[in-house]
């Protein structure tokens, strides 16, 4: 142990360890990455930083670099704010955990917004003077920039981990079993740091939600204490907004079912959040994708207006259960003109994955 | 068959017949329910009528008879239009599908838009002068009134098909398998005439609600067109709303649980419906209901504010996969500051239940 506001080095025994080192910020490897007014987002001090930057004045251009969850909520806010936006990413599309006709959907939003996306564009270099950032270089063009943002991901910190021997997995993060114990007897793992298991793919999968390294945590906790808990796995469930506009994912996406060698069909429906008729009623897309053949559910996406997101948990909740899509047919859910059209809109494009089969 | 718009009546042969005949609002056998200005709502045209009553003026005091969703719909909708409402209902609470703290709620969400409540109160006569209504009289007081809005419930129109010797069932409602056929070969019976089955108390059920209708419907006409479908029955989901009071309730309520002859623990929690510290959060109160000993979940009740009540379905999904509350901990659902806390208060209350088990 280090005490790090001094010199001092000790050591200490345990009975149980926990390994709780979270994960850090992405930075990408190019010409002047450590300029300043480049900031990643990671922790409640990292965006207190941007906030500040911004208070202090002299900031019109901001371009966002990657189209994930973190760069898609900073679009946001840097537009809310009144910036001029422009966001890049080396993918065809924003949300890379979505299928592309969902992603587009995605991507109309942002330029609803304001947002200007720079897409199969790669990284090349920061522009900087005198140290600060003054534009961000792709291999297409130079996109002036007063701020950047990073949102390139998020690496699990665990080169302690592994150098001390315990064993590692997906994308580096620390593999534990269902109890979240390490490799190593003793040895715990639990948030960002740590794999993950995927519940529809059976395989280990690494993510760094909030959500998950909560449960987690709760799990590790109880059995650090002489419990006994299980943390099963994900569904790779998540939501986000640009706006107005919401955005939500469960299960496995195309290319994910595909990796996997299983074939499957899928449908893509338009429908309403509310009664049509009913005041406020905003368009909704839900994609849901099952296996071909025995109609298993494996994934649904979500873009639409308020009161779109959250019904991705009637999707995850029904993987949870492996139901097919004709079981979510018979779902008794709620309906009422001012909250669904009689058929949710879920299991719409549940009933017509299953005309396919 | 009957000519409505003559006196022709002839014979018509059939191969299959579907019997589509609805339900019809209850009107209480009390002296002066004859009178003018007393409704029923029952259909678009039952709901112009009061429209088209309330535009010609003159109306200022409103007795809703009945504290269901009929009833909580319309005092909302005629509190919206600046009338003085009042609201009566035999039992010591409105919405008598949910347990008493939760109808508490709403019976408080009421109070708040202005609705005075007289409860445990029984409906005696109406006061009349020239065949118009003036007057509600209950076994406690006489409210004055100029307009009598009645959510008493319907009643399944099956005199016809009970005369006919097909065989009837809960609430007089026309008995079907699952395939909506009832116990005469070759006649098939749809919608707010027709019995469903609970698939919680396995038991039959009858409910009138349009989304169940909806789906018997589809079903019939599936099997009389040669087809094969199944409708499994229903989980007594309902959702509605009180102004900005969202309600939702799903499964077994305490005393069906108790008339089942089971034992049941219980949880009721309150939330918010975002992030805590998410500009909009709003409260909510969850409560979950399962079987003692082994955790199965049983059924669920929610009172909240906007993003409250489709939560319903999390839980509706979960019964139909026959989840207990220990399962329900690992659901992976959708977490964002401006769609849930990190756990969803569906499943804090699961959580919350299964400490009691």
């Amino acid at each position: 142990m280090r005490d790090l506001k001094g010199d001092n080095a000790s050591w200490e025994s345990y009975d149980q360890l926990l390994i709780a080192t979270g994960a850090s910020p992405i930075s990408p490897d190019v010409p002047g990455a450590d300029a300043t007014d480049i900031f990643g987002v990671s922790t409640l001090e990292s965006g207190l930083n941007i906030h500040r930057r911004l208070d202090k004045g002299g900031i019109k251009r901001a371009v966002v670099v990657g189209g994930g969850y973190i760069g898609l909520e900073m679009a946001e806010a840097l537009v809310m704010r009144g910036l001029e936006v422009a966001l890049i990413d080396r993918s065809a599309q924003v949300m890379g955990t979505l299928d592309e006709e969902m992603g587009a959907l995605v991507s109309q939003a942002l330029r609803d917004v304001g947002v200007t996306l720079y897409l199969a564009e790669e990284l090349v270099e920061f522009e900087t003077a005198s140290g600060k950032v003054t534009g961000v270089v792709t291999d297409k063009r130079t996109l002036p920039a007063d701020i950047v943002i990073l949102g390139l991901g998020a690496r699990p910190n665990t080169a302690l981990a592994g150098a001390a021997g315990i064993p590692l997995g997906e994308k580096g993060s620390i593999r534990v079993n269902e109890r979240m114990e390490t490799g190593i007897a003793g040895i715990w793992a639990a948030g960002d740091c740590a794999e993950s298991f995927h519940l529809v793919s059976r395989k280990p999968f690494y993510v760094a939600l909030g959500t998950v390294a909560n449960r987690q945590g709760r799990v590790a906790g109880i059995n650090l204490g002489g419990g006994y808990a299980t943390f099963p796995g994900v569904m790779g469930t998540a939501v986000t907004k640009i706006c107005h506009v919401e955005v939500a994912r469960t299960g496995l996406q195309e290319k994910e079912i595909e990796a996997l060698g299983l074939e499957h069909v899928s449908a893509v429906i338009k429908s309403r959040t509310k009664a049509g008729y009913f005041p406020g009623a905003g368009e909704i897309t839900v994609k849901v994708l099952a296996e071909k053949g025995s109609g298993r559910l494996l994934g649904g996406q979500i873009v639409g207006k308020e009161g779109s997101a959250k019904r991705i948990d009637t999707l995850a909740t029904a993987l949870h259960a492996g139901f097919t899509v004709e079981e979510m047919i018979n779902l008794d859910l709620g309906y009422a003109p001012p909250f669904s059209p009689v058929w949710d809109p879920v299991v719409i494009a549940a009933r017509e994955v299953a005309k396919k089969l």
